[in-house]
């Protein structure tokens, strides 16, 4: 079902229809020079973080600012960017299912692409596509690094793995995968320090076992918005992962010490029943159109308004003291979590000084394979 | 962006790439039938929710067995199914915005459409939308009956609305909206049972000041797939508006004395990654594929198992006892909340007997206007 977009260019932002993604340009394009401008004196360079926007625009925004590239999760995402002209896709997520390996691999006449590993047994299906292909794809090997998900144990089982990849003819090894996920929103900065000095360790003894083993590493990649400094600045991480500085969340926010990049991303509600004397209003902002994995909603600008409950199509908005908002009235909401509510829009509507100046796709919106 | 189906038919559901939304045709078909024995001898019609399954071959899968037409909560929604040839759709909700009234009065050309309205203020733009058009729009006044959401007080204040319906030119009184949503979920039978006492009293009460005003009341909508049957029984309810009877969840599964259908709707996963060594095992379920507002899913028919974490496409099983899943394996899950998880894909995969028959687009997917 083709969505289309709730906004044209020069309406004022009031106009725009709801649930809207609005994208604020001004603190977008400073959240964008801010990385460029951050990362430049540590070498290490940006291959920005796509599961957050999933936009061939943004990626180039990113691309024509110093990022080497983009990394995914999904294989579709990979096809969604490089059909739209991203050429330099990192799957940085274990992809072990024949069918999706066959579809990767077909993007390599369009795009570079790698992906990543944290098994042997994922290896020949892997090395069957790239067969099938006559190509040789660059395989990344996931090392545990304190996150509890993903990744190999580091040091000699990593190194071990990526020697069977370096061995085969029909792969390359790419380097690492070192991303310590939930140190993002440690809330301490000292919590997030250690993490990531945790993960360095892994990192330099996966990095010995490699060196007897006589095998370069050419990527080593991680880093997140909560800690990318930290990774950045250890002199070993050479590509930074983070995705979430473009836009920010309220997640983000309850960092203490947050990270330095301003809230990009909203979503417009409106109040559609405002009921007498009950004390509440209600947009038309639920669950559906602002994922609850990570809390609920802010409402931006508003400390004295509490998004208070959230059904599939309904928010609850609560007054702490003064008026509700009327019947009609719209409203910026601080998504949560950014990730997951650009993945329920089609569109991006970019403002700026109040006015829509442009509609952006969400490329990549919702694929799932 | 267009998503490819996930499977083909004839495959079998094993070779179904994931994340997957699978339907259960025997036990889906056995729910829909199960709906139409009971409240066939109370009188009631159904007006299924299609914003659960926001499709429009089950809408007529529906309709065929007796439902007299849809529900919806979006215009867009209603758009969808409308222009796929349902032609009896109520949206079950209020609408404000003067730009969605005027594409909802655009579709009574192919369709009939109605609304609902809580408050005076939201008429005028109604009723300029169905001059504009050159028709006369059916509104039905909505009335809190418990769920503290949207809804007019009952009584006078919503007679008062209705009248003001009736004496428009261009409306047309459609009846109450008398929805307790949040009554469905109440864990124990007793709970539910007073709730919709409560709310029956809320519509009597509204049904007596109509009277006095001589106005007659055509619908009377409601009830979920939690508590139908005490709407349905009421005889004052005559359109009952489940959906997720359908297919069913992990949170309907966990009310005491359960609604009387199967679970049919499950996701697909499969396992990305199974590190040695750390007793867990990750699928490439995580929360944008599962939304967790309702807990997370269970691993269906696998007790032994459970789903203790999600992140983005992550998702984190740990068995309770025995083996964990290997590398590669899927599993079917069943979701937490049925509505915003088929909310997330493009196709359902009707599977019988282990094989795929059919593959079916989610009509109204991810609509936010």
């Amino acid at each position: 079902m083709l969505q289309l977009p709730p906004a044209e260019p020069g309406m004022r932002e009031d106009e725009v229809d709801t649930p809207a993604l609005i994208l604020d340009l001004d603190a977008f394009e400073a959240n964008l020079d801010t990385m460029a401008a951050l990362l430049k004196p540590t070498g290490a360079k940006l291959r920005a973080h796509a599961k957050t926007h999933k936009s061939a625009v943004i990626a180039r925004l990113q691309m024509q600012r110093g990022a080497v590239g983009q990394c995914v999760q999904k294989v579709g995402e990979a096809e969604a960017l490089a059909q739209a002209g991203i050429n330099d896709i990192l799957v940085s997520n274990e992809v072990v299912e024949p069918r999706k390996l066959k579809r990767l691999a077909a993007l390599s006449s369009i795009a570079r692409v790698q992906l990543c590993a944290d098994d042997p047994a994922a290896i020949p299906p892997i090395e069957a596509a790239a067969e099938a292909a006559g190509i040789r794809l660059s395989v990344l090997v996931e090392i545990e690094v304190g996150a509890k998900r993903c990744g190999l144990e580091p040091g000699a089982p990593a190194a071990e793995l990526a020697a069977r990849i370096a061995g085969s003819k029909h792969l390359t090894f790419g380097g690492l995968q070192a991303y310590y996920g939930s140190a993002q929103h440690k809330r301490q900065p000292e919590e997030r320090r250690q993490a990531i000095a945790f993960a360095a360790g892994c990192v330099e003894q996966t990095l010995d076992a490699l060196k007897t083993r006589g095998l370069d590493c050419p990527i080593i990649g991680g880093g997140g918005t909560g800690t990318f400094a930290h990774e950045a600045a250890s002199g070993l991480w050479n590509e930074i992962q983070a995705g979430s500085y473009a836009f920010m969340d309220a997640d983000y926010a309850r960092n203490v010490e947050p990270p330095p990049f301003r809230q990009s991303l909203f979503i417009l509600a409106q109040v559609m029943s405002a009921p007498k004397g009950t004390g509440r209003a209600v947009v038309d902002v639920g669950h559906k159109a602002a994922p609850v994995d990570s809390g609920y909603p802010l409402v931006a600008g508003r400390p004295d308004l509490a998004y208070v409950g959230a059904s599939d199509e309904h928010g609850v908005i609560e007054a702490k003291d003064g008026p509700l908002p009327v019947l009609g009235e719209k409203l910026r909401l601080v998504p949560a979590h950014c990730d997951p509510t650009v993945d329920r829009y089609d569109w991006y509507v970019g403002v700026r000084k109040g006015r829509v100046e442009c509609l952006w796709p969400v490329t990549a919106r919702g694929l799932m394979t």
